[in-house]
């Protein structure tokens, strides 16, 4: 998060956004369904499988099932968690209905439908904040910079593509939630880490000719470059959810839709500025 | 939570406001030691032993320390949970130092230093809002009106003295956190059921010649009124808190107190008026 005032507007708007709205569904359509976008990086990357929200815990000799403890990595990621907390209190106590989309990383840059027409393109992120990494490194890959991979590369998420974040969201409308009921589908299809998006970048550019350098920059974030990372992932393949595979080709159309507007590409936009821990002060060593 | 307008004026004091304190420590007084005071109705009443903010799960075969996962009955309950959250990033991400008190229902009217002046008396609550169990029951004792027990009264909390809240913060200011480190000391020092308050004081009452009657009322609260509740509380022990426990004695001592001031009780703020859930629609009831 770059400053202050970045952080409070991202957790004013959504917090006090999605409370009003509780509200709002509370006192005008109460069996309205909630079909909410959360975050895979509510959880952060624990040493255990993660759930599709609760988890069945046992200790000391009894059971019980539990909200999944959330660990992020961000404020923003924050912001989520505290919705998912609200959202799930809505439920519970005023008996209203809801879907809590925990979405994994989103690559691709069109559907069947913003195919059609080049009008219908959607805006496309490549920045340090915005951008996520697949998209990033496709950017990279086409003007000549080295991939920006931070740190030993072996962060590890799950990833959807775009067209599977509508299936999913439809899946969800369609199959609604009962009254009362709170519940959370992790919504992506597959895992990769940032070391082999790489790979997968440097081979698919060299195919179209593109000499590609993979860089191992100092991790201006603070995350594990190394960890465990198995979540499940089987309530939207239940509802019956077809996954796209990310491959060669999926890259290479990718990195062609690229090199078609490579002039517009803002050069300066590409390199990570924010450090996460602004003083990399010496009580951060502890 | 009465309304809309105070769930929002709550959740943005206590989530931005935390907010704005984190960074204005991050940026002047990294080092300094941030104590908290939280709730011990963050946790809610799950169905295993509530540890002291973290607990180690095992899971599938492997095992990690998470947050306890929180489940709270109320929004105001919920925005120390957002404080929780956001400030165990700072610590775990920024390295700031931290103890957060989950402290339980406090109840008593006097400390060693207040008693030394009628006007060192702080304010008494007694309404349904803002007045805890004990201190609530004694004032009904008092003027004659029922005991206003929630449903089945099986209710139960973590209690402690007015007395024993300042030991505890001064415990924690005088052996701070490390640096990086955000620990959770959950503050209380016996459990009783809302059951067991009312025939404590309906006791106690008789012994001063009040005839005490308990009424079970209809639950304006969305809450298990029969529950497992066995918190760990073993940190502040550690640290040195003495308890000062709760009897007889210091039931009549706050009743004596009580009937010299009878007169300014306001009889309309004793019976509940908000109902949690509030309409109580059937859809509730799924």
């Amino acid at each position: 998060m770059a400053s202050r005032e970045q952080a409070v507007e991202t957790q004013f708007t959504n917090v006090i956004g999605t409370l009003n709205l509780l509200f709002a569904m509370r006192d005008h359509v109460p069996e309205a369904h909630l079909v909410k976008l959360g975050t895979m990086g509510e959880y952060g990357t624990p040493n255990i499988d993660i759930e599709e929200g609760f988890i069945e815990i046992e200790h000391k000799g009894r059971k019980d099932t539990l909200p999944f403890p959330k660990m992020p990595g961000s404020l923003y990621h924050l912001s989520k968690v505290h919705d998912s907390h609200n959202i799930q209190f809505a439920c519970r106590v005023w008996g209203l209905r809801s879907t809590d989309l925990n979405q994994g990383v989103v690559y691709g840059i069109e559907t069947d439908e913003t195919a059609q027409d080049e009008r219908l393109c959607t805006r496309f992120d490549y920045d340090e904040v915005f951008g996520t990494v697949l998209n990033r490194f496709c950017v990279q890959a086409v003007i000549g910079h080295p991939l920006t991979v931070y740190g030993k590369g072996g962060q590890t998420r799950g990833f959807l593509n775009i067209r599977d974040t509508l299936q999913c969201v439809e899946l969800a409308v369609e199959n609604p939630a009962d009254a009362g009921e709170y519940r959370v589908f992790n919504q992506f299809t597959e895992m990769f880490s940032v070391g082999q998006l790489a790979e997968l970048v440097q081979t698919a550019g060299a195919e179209l000719g593109h000499e590609v350098e993979i860089e191992h920059l100092e991790n201006p974030r603070v995350e594990a470059e190394e960890h465990h990372y198995n979540p499940t992932h089987t309530k939207l393949l239940d509802l019956g959810l077809q996954p796209s595979h990310l491959g060669d080709e999926l890259v290479r159309s990718m990195l062609k839709a690229i090199e078609r507007h490579r002039d517009r590409v803002v050069e300066s936009a590409i390199d990570p500025v924010t450090h996460w821990n602004p003083e990399r002060q010496p009580l951060q060593a502890g």
